[in-house]
């Protein structure tokens, strides 16, 4: 087969809620929007559920729906898209929470689900989603009137832990939202580090779970191997792959491994990306194309039937590095065609 | 609803294929591997079967059972990661031809499915896929004995009419295939565009299908909008986003849609990226996040309910230039999440 496998870590996810939950003193929730960050949501939010997390968080409707299904009607589910149009039979019947960002969604919930839980998400200077300090001033009667779950807003900068930006979103939000009842939360898993002064009521780790950055203390959670089509020896001066990117400057081993961008490979990767053998780098060669990637196995005493991707030298962060983005998009981009395991 | 709307035009794909099979006076198949670059395999195979493709092409035997099951008996359905270890089930359930890689792929092959069809693949200098030319001459004897389906090979720099590894690796083709009766096969969409000498029996095209380069007159197949989740003005000073990479210059109405890295809009496009309502251009301020981006409306009259990603003034060509690659990875990467809408 010429099938990548990728191994999912489910312990090692329940371990990393766990201990980011030590962290603080509030409730821990869990994002598991986009899939739960590629790795298959409903899998993710069962075993966190199981290890006592009660509170989860995606990004659509859609995503609350499906997740309802498989966690049954306990566990409480926050959409932080808010109450779109179109919504209100999805968030009735799935008994979903939307996080509601603007004076449109506010008075469409009130109107199409009176008397129904909804959160409310305060815009503390991201500009991204959340009602504007000006709105919020004019709708925070309304909205107490609501009786809401919970009170959010979102950190830009959270990641970078000096900078100046957080302080300045924290004390936006703490004068935002002084006076409330209604459980608070400001903290994902960047903020969640940032200590207690961020932590509030709720925080809400997302990529910290999956074994990403900013926490640098996670544990993996994804393993992925791929499988060797051929070797060959390709003699100086010749060249591999697309474009002729890459021109072999000694005679050098190149195995051709069944996978590529079609599979989250993130083709911006190209040149700068490693896979490894028994923890021997092995430097891929020439362009990554949509369903296979060229890699030089010289340094190898024979022919491996696979080669590693991620858990065998590298982490979601290296990887992300060598094609110039995140963590996150590496754990998002994971491909479909790879045979999933789960282990606990 | 907070879901993208993908709409796939699979009559502008056939009238894409229907030309494509125009330009030359051989045969045209069509290839359908990474999920149909992402469009939907047995979609778009099937339409393509009913305007008259006979042969289509996958990358692995796991994708050519699910065709197989969509397409019925009839038509062929090659394999280019050929004969891999496990695949004998699939391929002989299936009925599905492997292109033969390597020494031990035409071993495995002739031991586990003697008398099967297959076909082999040989390496004309991208060193990627495909017998080397000392290894195919040992072997052409027992290969041409199991009468092989095609002989084929790729070409590494198609998608540049004038670089002069193409007529090099046409003349290596033509070397190591000469006096052969078997059917032949170079170009895929970039081998094509090349000219008469470089089609032979079969062509091969995928990304010209799909409406991609390097098939300048190829009709856009997919449109992509995406809902405004919310709207708002920024003030100048204000920063839009994570790590507040965007300040704006001038007040400006800024919109936050729902889509992101997570559904394949790769994050490397920023702010380089250009949204589209009612053919005015609407650019991405600050950084795409995992489901949200954030595009500068100010330009509008009026808020528009959502906003164009594909066909509405981008091709998927000006999505690959804003994220620095190429159209194939904006196709394979299409996200998951959307609602997909298939018309004729």
């Amino acid at each position: 087969m010429a099938t990548g496998h990728l191994t999912i870590d489910l312990g090692a996810l329940v371990q990393n809620w766990r201990t980011l939950d030590a962290m603080t003193a509030c409730e821990t929730a869990a994002v598991v929007k986009a899939n739960g960050y590629g790795l298959g949501a409903t899998r993710v939010a069962d075993a966190l559920a199981q290890a006592g997390a009660r509170q989860f968080f995606v990004a659509t409707a859609e995503e609350g729906a499906v997740l309802r299904r498989s966690l049954g009607p306990e566990p409480f589910i926050g959409i932080f898209s808010g109450h779109m149009e179109g919504d209100t039979p999805l968030l009735r019947d799935n008994d979903l929470t939307p996080m509601l960002n603007s004076v449109d969604q506010v008075l469409r919930h009130v109107e199409s689900l009176p008397g129904r839980a909804c959160g409310v998400q305060l815009d503390t200077g991201m500009n991204r989603l959340g009602l504007e300090p000006q709105d919020w001033s004019a709708l925070r009667e309304i909205v107490v009137g609501l009786g809401p779950t919970l009170v959010m807003s979102h950190l830009a900068c959270a990641d970078e832990s000096d900078h100046q930006m957080n302080l300045q979103q924290l004390q936006t939000f703490r004068e935002m939202t002084e006076g409330l009842s209604a459980p608070r939360s400001l903290a994902a898993t960047g903020g969640l580090l940032l200590g207690r002064y961020f932590h509030f009521d709720l925080t809400r780790p997302g990529v910290g779970l999956y074994g990403g950055m900013p926490y640098e203390d996670a544990l993996q959670t994804v393993h992925l191997t791929l499988p060797v089509i051929q070797t060959r020896v390709v003699e100086p001066g010749e060249t591999v792959g697309y474009s002729n990117t890459w021109t072999a400057p000694v005679p050098s081993r190149i195995a051709t491994v069944s996978a590529g961008y079609a599979d989250g490979i993130l083709r911006a990767a190209g040149n700068g990306l490693t896979l490894f053998s028994g923890g021997v780098p092995c430097p891929v060669r020439g362009r990554i194309s949509m369903d296979l990637i060229t890699v030089d196995i010289t340094a190898l005493p024979e022919d491996p039937p696979h080669l590693s991707l991620l858990g065998g030298g590298n982490t979601v962060d290296t990887l992300a590095d060598a094609a110039g983005t995140i963590g996150y998009e590496i754990l998002t981009s994971l491909g479909a065609r790879y045979e999933r395991t789960y282990t606990a």
